[in-house]
């Protein structure tokens, strides 16, 4: 049903990524049913994201009048009510990073926080590794989704073999998915902007929106996978667009796990 | 003809085209059988936009110092005649769009506009309602098309479901196109270095060029379609470029509407 | 072997790069098997060169500041023995582009020169015409790669029909590849971060290692060409990225030129 919605609705997603991920970004929210919408600029992005259903901030090539930009984008987001999705990409990997991804989640009201759990640990102080931007880290993905909720207040996905979704009290898992999606760049980056898109209509429904969403991307990897895995990773980011424009919420109720 | 003539020359397209789009932008030019070149530092676009067969400026993800860069790559290009296109991305839907289209175009000469119906009309001053940078409008499109010709002095092309070509006084109509062009982003955006790269062989024909290319464009569009309904729209991405490498001149006097 | 070390260690490649290509090229990496990481800020750079396994830099869309951050980067690699392979895409072409080449050549320590005859001879000062940043000249590659080898104390890779390897006094050529490399926006600058990845596993044997991954990429162009032939470049841009994931060490040595 929130799929229907999308297409019905087309939201407005106000997207302010990484250099390296905005097309295939704008593609699969296209493929979604959402409009994609970048702007960067500190004198249009509180206008731009007054009108869109939700703002996502992604410090994936961050610079510091990128992160002023996305503080003003995100507090105008947050008077008018537009939900908010934070990608702290590379938290953790240099100071920069984490401190930027801090600094955002204190002057903005953040709806969802959405990182692996090398770069939310890192955001909430728990010691681990991080091998490059998307790193993975043994461990507690539940506690440390758990402990980012509480701390950030505000909803947080940790990705990973499992997906959590935590309110800092309940922890929800989401088991759809495929290692090659490790292998096409900005998938995280797109899942991002895919959350952000069913919180723009799902409001007062979030938790189970965000459920949704992460079913939905991950068995769309799952497909593309069955019908690219003789051919290659290029092959598989292709179907994988395709299987997200052509995905029902009947498939999503039937395949998830 | 005209497609030939690409062909043999290889112009080079100083393509100034926002974060989202450029490597479709560059893929695209070099499907058509043009040669992309991106540059944008202050300090080069004058040499660049020198030696060029045309010159795009997009302002799809603008700052002002972009802007202060497209204004001196746009002068040096009007000093020796070198054909510029303007595609005044999201103009209507912030502020700073419209001012920085408006401010282009008061600067350069612009060879040809191009927009859809809400960015022209924004410019115009005629009241329209704009949805994101992709925004189609109901309404007198011709009517559109020919105003900002006559009120900027250039050739412009509005483009929706019929394009629309106009000097101010005649009004050409192409047919040509699919509705999936709309579900890639990008497309209206790469139109924009496909109608320079027309310009760029065509001096003293530009009105003709500009339908060639649009029927063009629309032909790969709608072949590409045929193949690929059945997969989606990222294999729809894959099948329109290959088709801007395969079509031929005949094939588009065959096909055109 | 090669092949096999960078699939087991999975190098991190920091990659400053144009913005044309940076989803190609991180892409590119994971096909391979490398690890891209971008980050461009002046702030972070010199964190993040310093955990690679090589950086890249590549001035394909220049400005003054990302020179200043990928010299901050490559002293920083240069102090703990990170390889750094300069792309000094369009030198020639503009003024910006080749001095900005030269001073990152004079102030870092350069493991590996790679770029088209134009731009390498533009940089030793050899007279050659260059049309845009893909310009090919005719005339004496070799001569240019060693001329540049000893002049900026460097390995020298000219990359054309034959590719040449130089470090001044030997000069080995590979005769892999296919024309439609030429058809695809960025496949030069993958290409860089490529021959980077084969470095940050081949400490002591760069020249060697060189070669390999040259051939390599060359071979994934000729297989590509002969998949999807009937097609078009869309479709080999993606096959070409499907081979670089499928193809082994023993398909290399088997059939490199």
């Amino acid at each position: 049903m929130y799929l229907e919605k999308i297409r019905q609705e087309n939201p407005l997603i106000h997207s302010m990524t990484n250099v390296v991920v905005t097309n295939f970004t704008a593609n699969g929210l296209l493929a979604l049913g959402a409009s994609p919408v970048m702007a960067y600029a500190k004198e249009e992005v509180a206008d731009m994201a007054k009108v869109a259903g939700a703002l996502l901030l992604n410090i994936g090539t961050l610079s510091h009048e990128q992160v002023e930009a996305m503080i003003i984008a995100g507090k105008s987001a947050n008077e008018v009510g537009v939900p908010v999705v934070l990608d702290p990409v590379g938290a953790g990997a240099t100071a920069l990073r984490t401190e930027s991804a801090k600094r955002i989640l204190e002057e903005v009201n953040v709806t969802v926080l959405r990182g692996n759990a090398g770069e939310i640990s890192s955001l909430v102080g728990i010691e681990v590794q991080v091998k490059g931007v998307d790193g993975a880290v043994e461990g507690e993905y539940t506690e440390i989704a758990s402990e980012a909720a509480r701390l950030f207040k505000c909803l947080t996905v940790v990705t990973g073999e499992v997906d959590i979704v935590s309110d800092g009290h309940e922890n929800y898992a989401v088991a759809n998915g495929h290692p090659w999606l490790t292998k096409v760049v900005g998938t995280g980056c797109l899942l991002g902007g895919i959350l952000a898109s069913f919180l723009a209509v799902a409001k007062g429904e979030e938790v189970n929106a965000l459920q949704a969403g992460l079913a939905y991307y991950g068995i769309a990897a799952e497909k593309a996978f069955e019908r690219t895995k003789e051919q290659g990773i290029a092959s598989f980011q292709i179907e994988f667009l395709n299987q997200l424009q052509s995905l029902t919420d009947q498939d999503v109720d039937q395949l998830k796990k």
